[in-house]
């Protein structure tokens, strides 16, 4: 893509009510716009790093056998009245309104209730069991507060997931799973090194249940850490668990964390509230066990902007960023030799962003630091005379003059 | 993917308020379930459909320079009053909700205003023009009846566009290349020769806009239509259009038919009512042009159906099919020489759905109609011995023997 055909455009300054390190950045970055507090529109940029987060998550959840569909936002008040949860006393960050003739409906802040109410049209027998199924889903809950950016909206990017079993030992096992595919999903999206497996209140048959949470400042947590143990305790459950794990708490690190994930064994309390059941082998009617599983897909974009980004701006991960090269091109014949290059990259399927305005070099490199691509290619009149690229590495800012077929090396691998 | 590993279940039966064609049909055949009157869920094999939808449009809006994006959903109030389309009096489809500080939000219906509004910060000189953008967006329309099944929804998908320019000339012309991306798109998703470019009321700076009507008999508009030449006119602006036009009357045929899309020129009246303006060479601030380009994603699903479902099931497109082929093995050999060919077949990239259940030739059968799926490949323990699968066409129904190179020639063309 050629920067000249891109929608975007770097801001000096992000909204002066915006507190947040990861919007003021995606804002001035031109990945973002702010469409009121907890509600932010995706530009090309940001919607390309969405995209790209989601494709992550889906090959993971596919490949534990999980289905994508998609829910509605609409919401049924009976649906959620069988387990008490229409009640905002209950849920406190409910957006409800009305249709025509006065019925009440909500808007979805989660979709367990509609997706079990669901499943009583696709579930009898059980040869119907084990399904699991999953979806990204734009959730809308009114937050009182919203100040963290991207890292907590008022409408934001989930991917959630339900698994359904005919006993507790196999959604254990496939509880067991997911926590591995979410690990998978958290190398991928390379802060798979600071997330962790985080022991948390609630979840029936277990006495826990498990948050993903990653090491990050702006975070909204607080868990307890063993690094070396790989053991994390969030500080609602701490007395409990240090007992049950046999664990100093003097031993514990404490950290601010930002909750990616979580998952949750449900057993058998949603089948009997809601009455969903099937029949066995023997046509006796049995309940079902549930579980849950949440990435916020916006917030993990967050996270990534405040743990990465540097006084320079943003800072993508190869994996995640909306293009992977950077190209630069100065003067007359670096412009011809970047176009020939542009079209070549292209052709061999690189994603490319080509910088080809009309402005001055400074202008250019300011901007794909703060656009934060992982590589940069600068080619200039000089260089090109020796047959050389200028190739910057974003994060490290490492600079290698290369040869073309150097270069063209680098990226093959 | 294989039937097994799937989520869906064909039913015998759709819910009895369900009144509409289309959404009977998907709902039997597993695609969408109904969570309230124009509201539907779409399942694995449903959001299959929407997503290559998505994707011809995507590449049409991509040929036209369009940059996708996504808006939000939360609307503020302010952005409307502008315009004066906050009043209900006006708009009278909005779902409205609250903040916890009692602020009242719309939920998007249309994303005109907002898109406008968020141009502000992205355009200062002509420099910046033109811009196309576009995105696939969940709108929500509080219509006081949806018995049309996924044709009108109170919640679908929509693809919307919007044009910025710094002339009439320029809108127009981009207007005129979008009239033919639309051409492309409906001929693509197998619609295009009943489908047909209506002058319509409205437009700035044209006498009328344009509606994209697909001749349906399950629609809810009516055109008047001469097919030699061409020429189609909504019912509402009829005798302009055929004065201005030179037409007869008579000529005409009264038809039925679905608007799949729209595209409208609003002139200059949107930058002046709501403040947005670019400086010229001059220093001159300049009023844009600006042009609006719609198209129902999951209303364009539901004419489909509703035109090409016979009364076996659902037909699909061969672009827009959520698989190529239903493979379908019977008895053991059968089933031995069907797992092969779906390991072969998706390894080169087809889009294969197995029907590797334990059920009877019959059932399979009945369902791979209800599904839709262009190609059924029957491999039997009968034909396998004479080294033959049987290739059934479901728009046609026709059925060939074929041996496997003779079958995959097809599938190569």
């Amino acid at each position: 893509m050629r920067v000249t055909k891109l929608f975007t455009k770097t801001l000096r300054d992000a909204p002066a009510d915006e507190v947040s390190k990861n919007a003021q950045l995606l804002i001035r970055a031109g990945y973002v716009y702010k469409e009121m507090a907890g509600a932010y529109a995706y530009l090309p940029l940001g919607l390309r790093v969405i995209e790209k987060i989601k494709q992550v998550v889906r090959e993971e959840m596919n490949a534990v056998g999980s289905n994508e569909l998609i829910m509605t936002s609409l919401q049924r008040k009976e649906v959620w009245e069988k387990t008490g949860r229409w009640d905002e006393k209950v849920v406190d960050v409910w957006f409800k309104t009305k249709l025509q003739d006065e019925t009440e409906v909500g808007l979805g802040w989660s979709h367990e209730e509609p997706i079990v109410e669901m499943l009583k049209q696709y579930v009898q027998s059980y040869k119907d069991l084990p399904i699991s199924l999953y979806q990204f889903q734009t959730k809308m809950r009114n937050e009182l507060r919203a100040r963290s950016g991207i890292m907590r909206g008022r409408e934001f990017v989930m991917k959630d997931m339900y698994s359904f079993h005919r006993s507790a030992e196999d959604l254990e096992s496939y509880y067991n799973q997911t926590i591995e595919a979410y690990k998978r999903v958290y190398d991928r999206l390379g802060i798979g090194a600071e997330t962790y497996v985080t022991f948390a209140s609630g979840g029936a048959f277990t006495k826990f249940s498990h948050e993903f949470q990653t090491i990050c400042e702006a975070g909204e947590d607080v868990i307890y850490l063993h690094r070396e143990k790989n053991v994390a305790i969030n500080e609602e459950v701490i007395d409990e668990a240090v007992k049950e794990l046999g664990i100093e708490r003097a031993e514990l690190e404490k950290v601010k964390t930002a909750e990616t994930g979580n998952i949750f064994n449900f057993g058998s309390q949603k089948t009997d509230e809601m009455d969903l059941h099937f029949t066995d082998e023997n046509g006796t009617k049995q309940s079902l066990y549930i579980g849950s599983y949440g990435i916020g897909i916006t917030r993990a974009m967050g996270v990534i902007v405040e743990k990465m980004s540097d006084d320079k701006g943003l800072v993508w991960p190869v994996n995640i960023a909306p293009y992977q090269i950077y190209l630069v091109s100065i003067g007359e014949n670096g412009s011809k030799q970047a176009d020939a290059l542009y079209d070549e990259l292209t052709a061999k399927g690189v994603e490319v962003l080509y910088d080809d305005r009309d402005e001055r070099p400074g202008a250019k490199f300011a901007d794909s630091e703060l656009l934060g691509i992982p590589t940069r290619v600068t080619v200039s009149d000089r260089l090109v005379e020796e047959g050389k690229f200028e190739v910057t590495d974003r994060a490290s800012g490492q600079m290698k003059t290369l040869t073309k077929d150097e270069f063209l090396a680098t990226i093959s691998t």
